[in-house]
C-alpha cells in the first residue's frame, strides 16, 4: 500500500446523489476546484426519489436546466382522493395539485437516474469539478487551529477504491478547505462527526415502492391518488414515459417476505386487493424496495463552518436542493466566513418544519377511517386536506422564507421611526410594503418582462441566472416623467461611483461570484424610453460584446405572453422601490430608490470590501 | 478506377443543407432506406440563410425539434422602419414583426449551421439513413421503362468522393427508387435533367452580408430595421447570442472589391456611412459575402413522379420545409404512387407566390425615395408597410393552403345540394362551415387542450407528431349529452369496424405511416366524463403498455394554459365535427360526425386498400 501524496482541492463533496450533484454543480458554476466522491459505480439508473416540486425546477432553471427536465417529466396537476365503498372503490375528490400563480413551474416526476444525468452533464462541461466514482472515505481529520484562516486546508480525507481488493489499491489523502457530506440517510461523515439523526421510526408503518408500466382499468391511473381501502393504503404517482409509482401500505409479514427474496410479487398482491373491484396487472417492474417511515432530523448541519451536511445526511426529503452558494462566495473571498453561519440558521428551520410535514402527511395518510355513508356530510378526508393544501403553499419550496441574518435583512413597519436623515442610515431594514407581494427572506416570484431593446418576453426570473452574482433591481416606475427618472438617476450615479460600496466588493479575477449587477424594470411604454439615454450602469459597455442589452426591461402588455402586470403582481406602487436578490433568488432587501445607505451599509456587512 | 457492387437505397437525397436534412428527418422518422451525399466536409460552420418561420418552428416542433432551435434562436418581434432626415437618421416606425395569436411560435434566427446541427443529431439517431460527406455524383440515369412500377430501382447514380484525386479513387454506383434534389442554386440535379431556373436578375442590384457583434450606438441594433438612408439601403437582423445580420445595398464597384480580395472592409465602409451620425464598428465579423438579387423559378420540381427537386434548386428562399412526407407513403406502399404529383401541384404555386412575394419585397426596400418633410402626412414607406404586413400573413408559412387534389378535399358551401342520402356520399368534399376558423388546405392552428386522463395541457399540434401517421379528430362537443355521445359512438363503431376503410389500409410491418390515428376534443367538463366509457378506438390497448391515454382531450379552462378556447377559436359549434389531418398537419378533409362515407371515400381514393 502506497500513500499519494496530498491533493488539494477546495471543496470535498461526499456523494453524488441528487444533493451532492446539486452542490456540485454550485461549484461548477462558480469555478471551485471540487472533487466529489461516490461509493457507487455510476449515476442512478431506476427508481428512488421521482418528485421535483416548483422551486426546484426554478432552481435548475436558474442553470438553464429547468426546461428540459419540465418537458421530460411528468406533470401530477390532479390529486384524486379515493376511498372504500359498498365494498368497491369511490372517488371522494379531484383536486388541483398545485397552487395557481405561485411559480409557472409544477409538481412533476422523473426517474432521479435522469435528474442526475442533467446535473452530471453540467459538472463534465466545467473542468474545475472532478467525479471520482466506486471511492470510499476511510477517514476523515479537521486540523483544529487552523479552521478559523480562510485560507487553510484544515481537512484531511483518506479514500480508496470501492472495487479493488483492500491489499492491492493505494490509498489516497485529500486535502480541503471545505467539506460537504451528502452521503444519505447513513451518512458516513455524520458518524465521523459524532452526529445522528434523530426522531422516532414508527415500528408498525411499513411501506413498499413499485415502479411499473401498469395494465389496469382504474380510471385515474395517470392521476395522483391517495386511496384509503379496506385492502390498505395506497398512494399513485403517474411517471414519466408510461410508468407508475405505488407507494404501498404493507404489513410486518409482507415486508419480511419482501426482504426474504427481494421479489415483488408480495406488494403485488397486496396492490392489486388495495385497488379491487378495479383490475390490476403490469407488463414490466422497473424497480422496487421496502421502507420503514420514520421522521428524523440531525441537529447540527455544520461542523466549525467547514464541514456541512446536506440531504438525507440531515433529514429525509427528495431532490428540492439548492444550497451551497455562500460557499463559493467565502472561497473566493468575497463574503466573509461568518456567513456560512447561515447555513446553519437558514436550512434547519426548514428541515424542521419539512419534517414536521411529512409526519402530518404520513399520519393523515395512514389513518385508518370507517366506511362512511357516502351521502354523509362527514369528511373523512379532512385531515388529508387540509396537509395536500399545505403542501402546495407553507410546505412547499416556493414558501420557503428565510428569517432575518447576515443575509437577509430585517423589515421595518410602515409605521416604525426612521432615523434622523431618513435614510435608514442606522440599521439595514427593508420596507417590505414598497412591493407587498415580495417577501423579505422568500424567493423572488416571476413576473414576465418585456426587454427594451428587442421587446423578447421573459420570465424575470430567468434572467437572474445562478452564477454567484447578486442582483439589484431597479423598479424605476415610469421613467419618462421627469421625477421619477431624477430618483432613479441619482440612485445610479450613488452606485456607479467609484467609491461606492458596490465598486468596492473584493472579487476574483473576472469571476462574478459575489458581484452586483444592476438591472431596471420601468413601467414607462417602452417606445418611449431611449436605450442609450438609460445611466450607463444599466448598459455596461464591453470593448468586444458591446453594450449589455439584457438588464433593462419594460412592465408592458403584449399579446399572449402575460406580460404588463409585474407592478401590479409584484404590489409595487408607481414610485417603485429597489430590490436585492441574492444568488439563490432569495430577496435580501427591499428599499426606496433613496436607501442607498442601507443597502451599502447591508453589503459592508456580508462582503469583503476594500 | 474499380467499380463497386450498386447498392440500393429507396431514396437517395443530393445535398445536406437545410432542405436535403429536412428531406432526411422525415426518411430518417419514416424508416425509409436513404443515401444523403454532401459535397462539403461537414455541416455549415457560419453564415448562410438564418431565418426560420414560425411555420418552419411547427414543424421542426413535430419532431420534437422545435422547442430547443426556439430557446436557443433570437426572436425578432419589432420591425422599425428608418430613414434619412435633415442629414441625420429618424425612426419612422416600429411594428411588431407577427401576426398575434396566428402560431405559438414567431419569426427568429438562428445559423443555419445550428438548425443543420440539431437535423443532423435526428437523422444519426436512425440507422435507416446514411451520410456520406465530401461526395459529389457524377451521372445519373433514369430507367424509362420502370418508372411506372413502384417496387424497381429505376435511377443509377455514381458517385466519387470530392477530396481524393480521381484516378485513386473507387467510382461508386447506387441504385435508388427515388431521388431528391437538394443541392442548391446551382443544383447538379437540375442541370442533369435538362431543367433551369427561370427570372430575371437585376444586374444593378447588389448587396453584401456580414455576420458580426456590432459596436455601436445606433439604439434599435436588437430589432429587425430596414434604414433607408442617404447613403443607401439596409437590413438589420438580430441573431442569437450578440450577432447582428445587416444586407447591405452596395455598388457595382464594390461588389468588385469584396470579389477581387473577399474581405468585408468595403461593406462595413457603405454600413458604417448608412448608419451615420450613428457610430458603428465590430470586435469580429463571423461571417460576410456579396450576392446579387435575382428571384428565381424552376417550373418543373419533379420529374416522372421519380425524381424531386426541393430548396434553392428550384427557388430560393430559407429553410422553410416540410416536404417528402408523400414519399414515404409511396415508398411503404399504403399511398398510390398519384398522390406524388402533389407534390408539384401543391408546392409550385407556393414557391411562385413566394418568389414574386421577394420581388415585391425587395422592391420595397430598394425604391429611392425622397427626403420628405418628417411633418408631411405622406408615408414613404406605404410599399413597405404592406409587404411587411403580407409577409406576416398570406407570405407566411402559416398562411399556405394548397388547393384541391387527391391529397385535400374540395370545400362544399353550406348551400350546395347535398347527395340524395344526405351524406356526402357522390364524393368527398368538405363542409368548411363546420369549423370556420380552419381552412381546408391550410395548416391546423394549435389551440391549447387538457388531456383527459391526467389534466395535463397540451398543444393539440404538439400530439400531431410527425411519424407519417394520420390523425382524425373527433369535436364530439359535449359527449356527457346523451345525443351527442350516440352521434360520436355511431362514429367511432364505423370506424373500428373491420370492413370500416380505415382498418382495411395496407401498413407495412408496425410502422405507423399511412395509418390513420383517431383522436377526440370534447366540450364537456372532463371530470364528468369517464375514460373507461369511452369508445376503444379513443383508448386503444396494447398487451404491453396498457392504454393509451393521449388520444382523448377536453377543451376545459384552467388557470394560466390558455386552454378552454379550442371550440371557439376554431370556430366548432356545439355538434362539433370531424377534421383529418395530413401527416403535414394540412387539413384534408373536414365533415359533420355522421359523414363517414366522405371519409372513406377519400381514403379510398389516395390510399391503398384491402
Amino acid at each position: 500500500m502506497t500513500l499519494g501524496a496530498a491533493e488539494q482541492f477546495d471543496v470535498v463533496i461526499i456523494g453524488a446523489g441528487p444533493a451532492g450533484l446539486m452542490a456540485a454543480v454550485w461549484m461548477a458554476q462558480t469555478g471551485v476546484k471540487t472533487l466529489v466522491i461516490e461509493e457507487k459505480l455510476g449515476r442512478t439508473l431506476t427508481g428512488h426519489a421521482d418528485g421535483l416540486g416548483s422551486r426546484a425546477f426554478e432552481i435548475l432553471n436558474s442553470f438553464g436546466l429547468g426546461e428540459s427536465i419540465w418537458m421530460e417529466s411528468n406533470r401530477t396537476i390532479d390529486v384524486c382522493l379515493w376511498s372504500s365503498s359498498r365494498g368497491g372503490l369511490q372517488r371522494n375528490s379531484v383536486s388541483p395539485n398545485n397552487n395557481p400563480g405561485w411559480s409557472r413551474f409544477q409538481e412533476a416526476t422523473l426517474c432521479q437516474g435522469r435528474i442526475e444525468s442533467y446535473l452530471l452533464n453540467f459538472v463534465k462541461r466545467h473542468e474545475n469539478v472532478t467525479i471520482e466514482w466506486a471511492t470510499v472515505p476511510t477517514s476523515l481529520e479537521i486540523s483544529k487551529d487552523k479552521t478559523e484562516t480562510p485560507g487553510f486546508y484544515p481537512i484531511g480525507l483518506r479514500t480508496k477504491s470501492s472495487s479493488m481488493q483492500a491489499d492491492e489499491q493505494p490509498e489516497r489523502t485529500v486535502q480541503a478547505k471545505y467539506l460537504i457530506g451528502c452521503d444519505g440517510a447513513h451518512s458516513w461523515v455524520r458518524k465521523q462527526l459524532g452526529l445522528a439523526l434523530e426522531g422516532d421510526r414508527t415500528p408498525d408503518e411499513h411501506w413498499g415502492v413499485i415502479d411499473c408500466i401498469p395494465i389496469t382499468n382504474f380510471p385515474d391511473i395517470r392521476k395522483r391518488c391517495i386511496i384509503k381501502s379496506d385492502g390498505g393504503n395506497l398512494m399513485i404517482i403517474p411517471r414519466e414515459k408510461k410508468l407508475v409509482r405505488f407507494y404501498i401500505q404493507i404489513s410486518p409479514t409482507v415486508a419480511e417476505s419482501f426482504k426474504a427474496n427481494y421479489c415483488p410479487s408480495a406488494l403485488m398482491t397486496v396492490l392489486k386487493n388495495i385497488l379491487r373491484p378495479y383490475t390490476f396487472d403490469t407488463s414490466s417492474t422497473e424497480w422496487s424496495t421496502i421502507y420503514t417511515v420514520g421522521q428524523k432530523l440531525c441537529n447540527t448541519f455544520s461542523v466549525r463552518d467547514r464541514i456541512f451536511l446536506a440531504g438525507d445526511a440531515v433529514h429525509t426529503h427528495s431532490p428540492k436542493a439548492g444550497q451551497g452558494m455562500n460557499l463559493s462566495s467565502v472561497l473566493k473571498g468575497i463574503a466573509t466566513p461568518e456567513v456560512l453561519c447561515t447555513y446553519q440558521a437558514e436550512r434547519f428551520p426548514v428541515a424542521k418544519r419539512l419534517v414536521a410535514f411529512d409526519r402530518r402527511m404520513c399520519s393523515s395518510v395512514c389513518s385508518t377511517t370507517e366506511e362512511e355513508d357516502p351521502n354523509s356530510s362527514s369528511d373523512r378526508f379532512f385531515d388529508l386536506k387540509s396537509t395536500l393544501s399545505e403542501e402546495n403553499t407553507c410546505a412547499s419550496g416556493l414558501g420557503v422564507v428565510y428569517g432575518p441574518g447576515l443575509l437577509v435583512t430585517p423589515s421595518d413597519n410602515q409605521n416604525s421611526v426612521p432615523c434622523v436623515d431618513g435614510t435608514n442610515l442606522c440599521c439595514p431594514h427593508s420596507k417590505p410594503y414598497l412591493a407587498r407581494n415580495i417577501v423579505v427572506g422568500g424567493r423572488l416570484p416571476s413576473q414576465s418582462v418585456l426587454c427594451q431593446s428587442d421587446s423578447h418576453p421573459w420570465h424575470l426570473q430567468d434572467r437572474l441566472v445562478s452564477t454567484g452574482q447578486w442582483h439589484l433591481i431597479i423598479f424605476g416606475g415610469n421613467i419618462t416623467d421627469f421625477t421619477q427618472m431624477t430618483r432613479v438617476k441619482r440612485l445610479t450615479d450613488s452606485l456607479s461611483h467609484p467609491q461606492s460600496l458596490v465598486n468596492r466588493i473584493v472579487l476574483t479575477d473576472g469571476s462574478p461570484v459575489g458581484s452586483v449587477a444592476t438591472y431596471m424594470v420601468h413601467s414607462a411604454p417602452r417606445e418611449e424610453v431611449e436605450f442609450m439615454d438609460l445611466p450607463p450602469i444599466l448598459r455596461p459597455f464591453d470593448d468586444v460584446t458591446g453594450y449589455d442589452y439584457s438588464r433593462v426591461f419594460a412592465d408592458n402588455k403584449v399579446s399572449e405572453e402575460g406580460c404588463g402586470c409585474a407592478y401590479q403582481n409584484y404590489g409595487i406602487a408607481p414610485e417603485g422601490c429597489m430590490v436585492l436578490v441574492r444568488p439563490d433568488q432569495h430577496v435580501a432587501f427591499i428599499g426606496a430608490l433613496e436607501d442607498t445607505h442601507a443597502l451599502f451599509k447591508f453589503i459592508a456587512k456580508s462582503f469583503v470590501v476594500r
